[in-house]
Parts: structure tokens; C-alpha cells; sequence
């Protein structure tokens, strides 16, 4: 029997730290070998995520206090910034899943554009590979470094990626609307995350082209489509706990669009295309690693909408995760993945 | 001392009922005389809502025991198809606010066309005014029947119809993303509505030119522009009970957007235009009768985003419907109608 | 015409301060001649509560900017423990009333044990008049300072001072479970009240008689039965806005107890007392300053169980201090407060 | 290679029919054969419940299509009532697990004293095992009819069992106070369930002796105590999907209860009893099989408070049946319930 390998985890106590131990406590071939998280080292898992308690889990402990000499990989889920430096520190043995920011943006200016800060491991970003495993699946399996998707950048990238493909769309006029759950938000104390402000509420924000995600869409959609490509991204908070729900308003033929989905989705486990004229809805997804796909034709002739919606702590980001680790690590893309999602 | 008019609600046990009485509660100047509700007649109100009973309020009863001589107006909120017939027995002294969609579509073609029935009263149609108070007052003012509008036509118009006479946008180009609160479906038994099915989801509805406002915003639209307009309109459920949150992608410069709104509104007590480049949140309009408009200019050149949000219950139903009641009563038309939103 | 008596309101930023002012703008006849909020000062009300931006207010000031000879009347919204040095200091012609604990508790003893510190102004405290309206109507109206009342102290008191008093309970097996809104955790910023954490979640805090609440019922109960008097006291944070729902488990006989009720309540504008069987809900009382008891006999004999619920930032506090303000500047009682709950 | 036993669901579109696909399909060792559902026969389960999209099931048909004699075991997850006649006349080579309340009650004359109705199949009632597997595991390992408890039933019994046991509770003092999801009540329509009725409020139902679980509850703890056992029960509805949360008041020892529950469950594979003093949360159990149980000492000597919860579908429903099903099969208890809770 070969040994299951050793898994260490930063950024332990955020909600895709947990997300993370939940997925891998049914996966059965991997060992969680560290915790950390800062603030909270000494603490028992079970005492900041109580949900965990039936799982026997190593102590938290501080990064430093962690031995990487004998991690095979390590998750971090660190809150954006912190990453590149602690990344470029580590023994070039070990493999990196990086949930958050850090090394999305293949081009360091881009970095500092939408992140207001200097990046701090230039020379490591060209190992950096782009974690949306959909397609960049076989440079995954050989690579050291993998950079997770901004969620929303998830959530849009299945809905579009395949039409510009194709070619099957104007890249002039694709307007994206995201309802977005609570959790993406994270476990951080902001007044405007209490309950009582969220609960009741719907609200836009970064409208504009303010949102940091749009800096993986203008690199992804661009170098898909051989040329400049900016899309309208109006994200939206919706009092659900899970899951973003996208709207994108597209110029295409409905049928056109339905038929390149359905073609480039065909084996994919994790992506759905609903039969065309059929809405998704996001409680058909949380908890789970799928995402669901619907195609509408508008009244007005060449117009059509296409829908994702996915989990973002999920298969927008811990599950992802998982997904890129178990191509890395060599065990089958899907294992500890197909829980089925939780309704109601 | 004059006497206060009598008022008669029809259709008293479903949502718009009963926010047309707790409105009535504080505006202190009209009589409730007669609450009809057919399957619950001879019920008291108290049974039926128990948050209104501290007041004292007539019996439910049937329509037809309703003695309409005594009768100064009445509030139809009954479920769309059953006015028409109702509202042609009046007497003619009898002044009608309709808060259901029997008398929105001036052209009863229109009507068959997007209720799938025809028309059961075309004799009366031509007498109905459309009741968007803020578009329509000197009409309202005289009118015998006012025919409210849809929550959702009345949401988006607030956001729309300023910037088609002002010719500021793209009439071909107007996308309008709703995010709309549960209790717009009503009191009436369908699984899609029960409290497991739509807490913590979100899902769109009657995407592609389905939904029955269309008929409405086509109307109104085009006779404004004198010219065909049809827009896009996606619905889509979020789980609150009340309020729409509509984004309107346009194409049109921001300022000129922002000045047409904040022009056509400066003298309006219930519509509150924001600062450009703030948004508004769902929560800041509940329970209470006012408009929330906020405009964005997009990142790329040449396009804006209007929000427009209101509670359905309210302005964009019973709200509407007391303020034009006010109108056609010849009392202030803010009266009982200044309640500050609640939150949280 | 006489003026409007001048109104403050110290901790304006607070969920129970935007309280005081929707419940104040349609009162009509008192003026809010400055809002206080220390980090904040310098801000619009309009920016912290958008909701209110229909409103014409005053800019939020420090309270040392505060001018308070021209103020007649002074709502204390603070956190705990900044009373009562404030308190102090006003000048002896404005007239207090206090949402928060400073004041509640009689004997400063007490109010050290429940709260760990010692009491800032002990020769003051003799001077405050305990503030559930309801019981001490006379002594508020001639007061200069009122104590508001803990939010559960008034649930639980208006179900059990008329059994205490009309003798119709046991004294020692009082249980009181109650469900209680987020809304009363305030706008401060804690880990537990993120919208992900209270959001789909139900959890017992401060049981085994930790509650500081407590206090007041030791006092309030003790003092009205002439004995000791402890209950068993067990709040639930539930993921709702605005309400508390007590079940109060009793060994007494319920047609006794809701007697006991019904005479107690029968003049009273804002207690509805149910017929004996009937339940009320949370949702019949939100938005409003009423509360409604139910009475329902067990199938043990002997026990009975007595339900109170009402809005935790209404009655609970702010409607109850705007109650209480209404006495102490001979306004009828009920001015400002007859709002009907807002269902759904 | 042994074949997969076959499993056919009857009543498969209701939560608790959906619940046991979603367990069954991480399971791995079953094999669903036949799903019923009689008004929705012909459909598929991605029609009825698209969240189960990904999986391969059979066409939902009615009872009479399916062919029982290749079906090794039956989950009857039917609306009360039905299961009587039906379990009657299946093959005596089926093993069946109801999962309503047919064949809960021992005596045919309690199931008529608290349905209302006469027992349909009393001759074989006596075959029917009590599905609380903790305590019956033994019987439910040989039996060929196990009887599902009910959700409530089996959280309470949960705190209470060890105590009645160990002799450390005064048995004439028991109060629970049940704050309920509302997925417990189905997906029937009923106008109280609608998602605007139920969110943002509290209320409580079947006060005052009334609700059926209550036979469950007499039968189970008077056999336990060899004498009559009646404890007071108020359930609540809260607005949260999954989970039950009961607060159980006791006169005993909370050191005495507490080691009760801990050496009651050392053993136990998802029954975690928390450190004394320390509380539960509805959130830390949803989605899984857990129930998490805690102790807390009451200030007043000689009083304490246990809290039990657990997910209402899974634990308190499907996830028990299926651990009922792993021993009736053969496969180990577990096998397929070790999915950790879903946070946040």
C-alpha cells in the first residue's frame, strides 16, 4: 500500500479552508498533514468550525511552525496578497494550489492595476498555470503552481468560453449578471456583511468596471479571441449562503449557442447544459462541485441569454481546488467530487 | 365636518389587500367601509392577517353582498381576468383604482394577446388611464378608472421613460436585469413558491420574452418614442419578500443619463434620484412608497447602467394605487403615504 | 402655534437611533435638532442610513458639538456603559430617556454584578424611572429620566407581571425560551452576526442564567411578587430581522392566566391579547409597536403556556422610548406609534 | 463480483424521496431499481428535482408498475397514511423501511388516537421494528418492517433516552422546546408554507399537547421508565431549511446528565456530545448525520438544560433510514453517511 500523501492547508479557518477539509474528508486518498491560520494557531479545528468535530484534524498552527519538507501539496487559501510571498518561499518539491489572486493575472502589471499593490513573486508567474481545469486541464497535471479562478471569473468563463470559441457571438456586446451569495464574501468583519444588513437586502456593487475579477476576464476572453475583448460584469448580492447565478446577455443565435455548449461540455462530469429554453437554478447546485448551464432565445431576433450558475465555495474555489490537486497528484479527476448537491 | 369617502377593497385577503389597509390605517381621511374576499367571506380580517387586528374593519364578505350605492371608490385587487367583468357592473358614480393588469393594455388585442383571453369589457377600456402617478397625474386626477400598473413596468419605467424623452439612450439597446422579491407572486398555492423551494435560491423566470409586462413597457415605450421600442427582460426570484431591483444596461452617456433623471424628478416626493456613481440597495425602499434611482457610467465608452428599486407591495402596487386614489379623491397625494422604509 | 419641543438622539448610527428617527418622522410634532454619532460625525444620515434620504436631518456631530440648552429631550441610543457619564452631565432642564442598560437596574450593586464595572453616576440612578410604559405610566410622565427596558425584559414582563401580580403562576417553575431576532446583536461587528454564519442557522447563547437581561427580571419580578424570584431564561438567536417570540412555560391554569391577561391588557393600546388557543407569530407584530400574547392550555393539568412577541427595535426599544417621550412631554400616548406591522 | 442489492423508493418526488437519492449515490453499494411517484409518474427525477440531474435513474412510475420481486428492500417515504395498505401486500422477501408514521405507534389503538384514523394493517404491526438505530440497533439488524421515527421524535429522544436510563432526571419535569426547519413539513401545498409567510417570522404550532409526535414520545419513555412518561413539547417554525433544534429543561444534575450522555455515546459514530457548558448549532449539523448534544447547568440548583440537534431529512429522516437499511443489508452502518456537514 503506498502511502496517501500529505496535505497541508493556510488559511484553515476561512469558509474555503473549511470547504476545502469537508470535500477531502470524502475523498479518502489524501492526508491532511497541517493546518494553519494564523490568528487562531493552537486552536482545534473543532472549536472554529465545529460542523468538522467528527474529523480527527491536526491543530491550527502558524505557517512558520509548519514542516513542508514532508507536504507533497499545499492549498492556500490565504486572504489575497499573502500568497506570493509565502509561494516563493516554499521547497520546490512541494505542489501549490493557490485559491486566491495571487497569480491569476499572467501579466504582473495587470497585477498591480486591479489589485493596487506590486507583485511580489514576478519571477514565479510564468509557472503560474491558470486553474479553470475545463481547459487549461493538461498543463494542470504537469504543473507546480496552479492560480484557482476568481469565482465570478468561473461562473461566466463556462458560459462564454466555448461561444467565443466558436465564434458564435458578438464580443462587442456581452453583458453579464451575477447574483451572487453571502459566503464569497468571506469570514471577514465588514459592517455591510452583518446579517442584519444582508438578510432582506439585494444590492449591486463594483458596477462599472470596478470588479477585480474583470482583470481575468479581459486576459482570458482576449487571448481566446485573438483580440481585445471587455465585457459589462454588474455582480449583485443576493441573501443566499451559496452560489452565483449568471445572466449574460448575448448577440447570437440561441440554436448556435446551445449546440457549441453542448458540444464542448458533451464529457465533462462537472458542466450540465440544460435541454435549450430551460432556466438553471441555484439551488440545483449547492453544496456540489457542478455547474449548470441554461440557453434561452430572446423576443428580438439574434438575441439569446445564456445562464451558469455554480457554488462559489465550491466549483468556484475549493472544490476547483480539489479538482486541479487530484490532476497534480494523479488520482482520478472527479474523486472526492460527486457528492450530489443539497436541496432543499 | 365632511364625511370621509367609503372605500370598498376587493380582493382583502391577499398581499395588496392588506397593504392597501395598513396604508388606509395611517392616512386617517378614508372610511374602509367594505372588504370583500370571496372563499373567505365572513371571515374577520383579524382572522385572515392577525398583524392588522388593532383595527376595527368590516366583516369580509362576497362581492355581491356589497351594497355599492354607499360606495365612493374602489380598490380591485383581484387576481388578473376578474376585474373586467367586476368593474363594468358599477355604478357609474363608483370611482375604480384596478391594482390587477385588466385594464393596463389600451388595445385589447394586446390584451388577448399576452393573457391569452379576450377582453371581457373593450366597452370600457378606452376610460381606463394608466396609472404611473408621476406620468400620468392630471389624467389620474380625473379619471373614473385607473388601471395600475405591473410592479415591474413600474420599476423599470421609473428608470426609463425620463431618458426616452429626453432621447439619451439607444432604444434598441435596453437590457433590464430584475432581481424581484417573493411576495410579487401572491398569496396563491404553487410548489415553486413554498419557503424550501426559493430560500437560498435564486432563479430566473420567463426569460425570453414571455413575461407578461412586456406588454406594458411595448406599449408605453413606443408611444412615448413614437416609434416600436421592445426591450429585454430577464425576472429573475431572490429571496426577500419584498422589493424589485432592476439594472437597466444601457447605451448613453452617464451624465446626460443622470441629468435627465435628476430633472424629471426634482419636484417628485417619492422618487429620490442618487448621486451619479451610487448605487442603491433593496433594503433602503421597504415598506415604504418611494423610488430609488442610481446611475453608473460603464468602464466602457458609450454605456451606463441605471438601478432602479422599489417594494412591489407598495409603490409598485397598493402604494401606486393610494396615491392615485389621493388623486381622483382630491386629497394631498402624498397623504399616508410619507412612512419611512424599514430597515433592517 | 407652539414650537416642537427639540429632540436629540446620541448614537444615531445605531440600528435603534435610525429607529427613533422613521418612528419620529411621522410623529409630527417633535423635532430632531441633532443626531449624534461619534466615528461617523460629520456624515449625512442620508449616507449611513440611505433609507432615510428622504428625510430633512440634521449632519451627525460629535456629541461634545452638541448645544444642549436648546434641547428639550434627549433619546441616550449608546452602547452600554457610555450613559451614564453623558448622563450626567446634561444640563438639569433636558429631559432623558435611555435605550440602553445604564439606568435599568435599581441597586448599583446589581448593575456591577451583571455588567463587570462599577456604576458612573450611582447619585443619579435614584432619579431613573424603570421604562416598560405599560407599569409605570404615571412615574414617567413626571420623570426627567427614564431607563428603557432590555428588549427580552419586555417581552417576558408583559406575559408574566399580570400572572404575578393576580397570583395565578408558580413562582419557582417559570421557563422562558425565546427566539430572537438578529437585529438586536446592533450594527457592531462580530464574527457570529456575518450574514454566513446566522443565515440557515439556530443557536442557543447565554443559557444557564448568563443573560444580563436577568438582571431586570430578578428585580422587576422579585419586586412585584415581594420574594425572590428567578426564572429560567434561554434566548436563541433565529435568522430574522426584527422580533423576539417568548414561550413561557408555566405551571398555572390558563383559563386563570389568560383572565389574568385579558383584564390587565384591556385598555391597552398596544397589548392584543389572543383569544385562549391561539397562537401569535412574529411576523403579525414587525415594523410596529405592539405586542401580542397568546394563551394555550397544556395537556398536563395544572401547566399552561403563555406566548409574548413583539419588535425588539419597536416595543422593544426605540417605540417604547418614543412611548415613553411621548408622556414626559404630555403628547397622547399613542402619537407616532400607531403604525400597522408590515406583513409580509 | 456480488450484485448490488436493488432499492426502490416509493414516493420518490418528496424532500425525503430526493434526500435518499442524494445519500444512496455517494453510497456506492445500492442500487436503485424503481422510483414511484403517482402523480408525476412518466417524468424523470431531473424534471421533479434537478439538482439529481447528474445521476442516472430510473423513469419515476407508479406504485402498481413496479415489479417487486426483483426488489431487495423498499424505502416507503409516502405521505402518512398510505403505507399501511401498501406495506401489507408486498412480497414477504422485500425488506421495507417506512419512513412516515404508519408503523410507528406500538398499539393499533394509539396510531387511531393520534391519526384520527383506524390502523390499516394491524396484523402486522407487531413485525415492526422502531427505527431509532442507537437504541434498536439489534432488532432493526433482523427485522424485516422498520418504522422510521419521526424527525422530532428522534432529536429529543436523542438528549433524553440516556437520562430516563441512567435515572438521573425527574421525570415529571421534562420540557422541549423544538425550534423546527421548515423542510419537516414537505413539499404539500399549503398556504402557511409559502415562502412569504414563513420567512422573517417565528411561530409556534401544535402547542399545548396536540402534535402526533407526542405518541411517539409517551410510548417511547414510559417503556423506558416502566411508568407513564409525559413530557411537555412546543414546536417551532423557524426560517431555515434543514434542522431541528430542541431545548430540553430538566430537573437533574448537569455533571450527572452530562456523563450520562457521554458514556451513552463514546461509541457512537455520528452522535457527538459537546464539552459541558458548551452549545450546538442547527448550523453544524445540516446536510449530514450527525447530532450534536449539549449540557448546560441552569443557575438554579437542580436544573439543567440538554440541547440535541440534527437535520430533520437526513438524520431525523433518510439518513437514519439508510443506516437502518446498511444493517438490514448487511453493509457497515456508515457506509454512506459520513458526508460532513455543508458551513456555511
Amino acid at each position: 500500500m503506498t502511502e496517501k500523501p500529505n496535505i497541508a492547508i493556510l488559511g484553515a479557518s476561512g469558509y474555503t479552508g473549511a470547504e476545502l477539509v469537508r470535500l477531502i474528508a470524502t475523498h479518502g486518498g489524501m492526508h491532511i498533514a497541517a493546518l494553519s491560520a494564523d490568528r487562531k494557531a493552537g486552536q482545534q479545528m473543532a472549536e472554529v468550525f465545529p460542523h468538522l468535530r467528527h474529523l480527527t484534524l491536526p491543530t491550527l498552527q502558524t505557517i512558520e511552525e509548519i514542516d513542508f519538507s514532508r507536504i507533497d501539496l499545499v492549498f492556500c487559501a490565504l486572504p489575497h496578497g499573502l500568497s506570493q510571498a509565502i509561494v516563493k518561499e516554499l521547497p520546490k518539491n512541494v505542489k501549490i494550489v493557490d485559491l486566491g489572486a495571487d497569480f491569476r493575472l499572467r501579466d504582473p502589471k495587470a497585477y498591480e492595476f486591479w489589485y493596487n499593490r506590486p507583485h511580489d513573486a514576478p519571477e514565479i508567474q510564468p509557472e503560474a498555470v491558470y486553474g479553470l481545469t475545463e481547459f487549461y486541464r493538461e498543463d494542470i497535471r504537469d504543473a507546480r503552481l496552479v492560480a484557482g479562478t476568481g469565482c465570478n471569473a468561473a461562473t461566466v468563463q463556462f458560459a462564454l468560453r466555448p461561444l467565443i470559441s466558436a465564434n458564435v457571438i458578438d464580443l462587442d456586446n456581452i453583458i453579464c449578471d451575477l447574483k451572487n451569495g453571502i459566503s464569497g464574501a468571506g469570514r471577514s468583519l465588514k459592517e455591510n456583511m452583518l446579517f442584519a444588513e444582508r438578510s432582506e437586502d439585494v444590492t449591486g456593487y463594483s458596477y462599472g468596471g470596478k470588479h477585480r475579477h474583470l482583470g481575468e476576464f479581459d486576459q482570458e476572453f482576449s487571448l481566446l479571441a485573438g483580440r481585445k475583448v471587455e465585457i459589462v460584469f454588474t455582480p449583485n448580492l443576493v441573501p443566499v449562503n451559496r452560489g452565483i447565478y449568471a445572466t449574460c446577455h448575448l448577440k447570437g443565435d440561441a440554436d448556435a449557442i446551445h449546440q457549441a455548449l453542448t458540444k464542448a461540455y458533451k464529457d465533462e462530469p462537472f458542466i450540465e447544459v440544460l435541454p435549450l429554453g430551460n432556466l438553471p437554478a441555484m439551488s440545483d447546485i449547492q453544496g456540489s462541485n457542478f455547474c449548470h448551464l441554461g440557453v434561452v432565445a430572446e423576443r428580438t431576433s439574434g438575441r439569446a441569454i445564456v445562464v451558469s450558475t455554480l457554488d462559489n465555495l465550491c466549483k468556484g474555489s475549493s472544490g476547483q481546488a480539489l479538482q486541479n490537486a487530484n490532476l497534480m497528484l494523479d488520482f482520478p479527476e472527479e474523486q472526492g467530487l460527486m457528492l450530489a448537491p443539497i436541496f432543499p
